[in-house]
């Protein structure tokens, strides 16, 4: 890139939510200025960057027009206009990660169909174009339905347990996957800068919130057994590698009984499952993704303490002006450390924050975070 | 306060330089309302705050102006219009730190002043009118003279070595002070909350750039005798109860070589001394300052390593556009954190911004410190 990171440096991110707010506190320190594109006139960082528009992620006219000029973009959210983006890069604009990985990421078909084609283990699958090929498919009951496009946290999932449930099922092009069952939820951060240095975060255990699908609970380090952190984190660097991709790469995976590890999903940015190396580790998920974007070395990645990180959930039953409940008896305890994404409203599983929950004792660690999980809550 | 902290309350600022910048990198994790006013309209601050506004801090109407309407103001800079700060806390606007402590502390005269009649170790001191009076000081030549306002960053202080240098001395209403021969500049931070809470930061040992007057490195935590430690610890606790300040308040010392303890001044703010705490703290000085002017409960000040902090300066001869030099060559090494200040322009000794490096090893993170005080430049 022509000019320094810092200073003259032009950012455009896709999304103005709290991966961007959290990646607009790490730019901070290297005088990087920030564009930000979001649809929601009172998104999270409508006044932290030098310029905020509010406008469709997917349109093409506005993501083009909103890249034109700038240096480089970056995403938050997958569900953005690439055609837009692949005419800024082919205009000189870097796009990262590249067009063509948002591409591939944003179906899940793709995303299987890459997965096989690289020898990466996954669930069994199959490809389907209405839900009438549900009633041929080879994959045995109960399995699981994904659309291919659009979903997200936990949207666009079904669970099919009969033949007689097919008629619920989506409509549109999906994505059939064997049930897998699964001892633990575990993820892998990974760093590819266009050197082709490639940095792993330290492998995290996660809970998820059953009726939401959303990450609840997440502990860093993990305690599973080396084998196993050896082989996600091997996994892991291949999939970046096998992508070349320049940015973070959040990588999914499933932990099965029999302790193999099949990968589920990926997310190319910042993710809910890196948070707590805000505090937890020596370089932070959001300082990693602009290192890598900016071509610098990339960041040790080695936890400093435990760390645990709760989501902060909208509560059940309430939507409207978010009211907090908790925030003063949580910040008395030592180690605890509040992130609010400064959204006004909220409503039943939005995420309006995250917590982190630091202590060189690692059962004390949880037991606070089970704590704070009680007493902290966001009402209407 | 009737508002929560966290969503409707509108906080002011008075300044918009690192400090500011700083704390609203914290204020960012309560979704804290920022407003700033500062006479430069390139800030630090100016593109990261709910509103920026350019102005005077020392014009009474434009102070008032912007106080009004808000629900609290803090500083992070003490040369601000005071009687204005007065006006809108007659008016229910809450001023932390309270205004009757800004005005003590602007006037370095009343400092001492107050440092005697409280019994707080010090050096002698007499205070003059003119120049004049110099003549017939009773402290014994060489002293140090200071401007009674208006002095920072070592300006507005003269050594004076003999009569005949009386002539080049200030002209203003000033401080003469017996010249310490000290071993160590030393700092604690203190902070306290409207419940009366009081916590200080470990204490610091610093090394000042001797040209500019400038902390140029910074050690915490500091290896000094307990003793030590535990005496100046006291002092700062005891100056901010005598005070009754709400918020944190710096306090600079001397380390005699007699292993006395005199203080020299106080910052009643977000101070240079603390910059370490971001990375080297559980609670950093700007998260600790919210929670003392929120009336919340002080956070854990504990060190979680060793932490060097080393300022970076603009280099001299060097005026103009800044640009940075080994930026990406310090950010190799593990444990560097780079913050700059989003200034536009250097200048000779301009505070460009401030490193901070952490390492377990003590040694090798001075080792690092020195290394990165060689590489990075600002220059122009």
């Amino acid at each position: 890139m022509a000019k320094d990171f810092y200073g003259e440096l032009q950012l455009g991110i896709l999304g103005g939510g709290q991966l961007g707010r959290m990646l607009i506190q790490e730019a901070i320190n290297y005088n990087v200025n920030v564009h930000i594109l979001d649809p929601d006139k009172n998104a999270p960082c409508r006044k932290l960057c030098n310029r905020f528009e509010c406008g469709s992620l997917s349109d093409f006219e506005t993501v083009y027009n909103f890249g034109k000029g700038l240096d480089m973009i970056t995403i938050e959210i997958e569900k953005v206009n690439v055609d837009a983006l692949e005419k800024l890069e082919n205009e000189g604009v870097v796009v990262y990660p590249q067009s063509r990985i948002i591409r591939l990421i944003q179906d899940k078909g793709l995303q299987k169909q890459f997965f096989k084609q690289n020898d990466i283990p996954t669930a069994a699958f199959q490809l389907i174009s209405t839900k009438e090929n549900l009633y041929e498919t080879a994959i045995p009951l109960p399995y699981i339905q994904k659309l291919r496009k659009d979903g997200y946290d936990g949207k666009g999932v079904k669970k099919i347990n009969s033949t007689t449930e097919i008629e619920q099922a989506f409509e549109s092009p999906s994505l059939v996957e064997e049930l897998v069952d699964f001892e633990k939820e575990i993820a892998v951060i990974v760093a590819r800068n266009d050197k082709g240095d490639v940095s792993t975060f330290p492998l995290v255990e996660m809970e998820f919130n059953p009726e939401a699908n959303l990450v609840e609970f997440l502990i860093s380090p993990s305690t599973l057994p080396f084998e196993v952190q050896t082989r996600a984190d091997e996994i892991a660097k291949k999939i970046a590698e096998d992508l070349q991709i320049v940015g973070l790469l959040a990588v999914e995976m499933f932990l099965t009984k029999e302790g193999e590890i099949l990968v589920n999903e990926l997310a190319p940015r910042p993710h809910n499952s890196g948070h707590h190396t805000i505090e937890g580790n020596i370089t932070s998920q959001f300082a990693q993704h602009l290192r890598a974007i900016f071509n610098l070395p990339l960041g040790a990645t080695t936890a400093r303490t435990n760390a645990v990180m709760i989501n902060l959930l909208g509560e059940p039953r309430y939507e409207g002006l978010a009211k907090y409940e908790g925030v003063e008896d949580v910040l008395a305890v030592e180690g605890v450390f509040v992130h609010l994404y400064g959204k006004k409203y909220t409503k039943p599983f939005r995420k309006m924050g995250h917590i982190c929950i630091v202590n060189d004792d690692r059962e004390l660690a949880i037991k606070n975070a089970r704590w704070v999980q009680e007493i902290l809550k966001v009402k209407a």
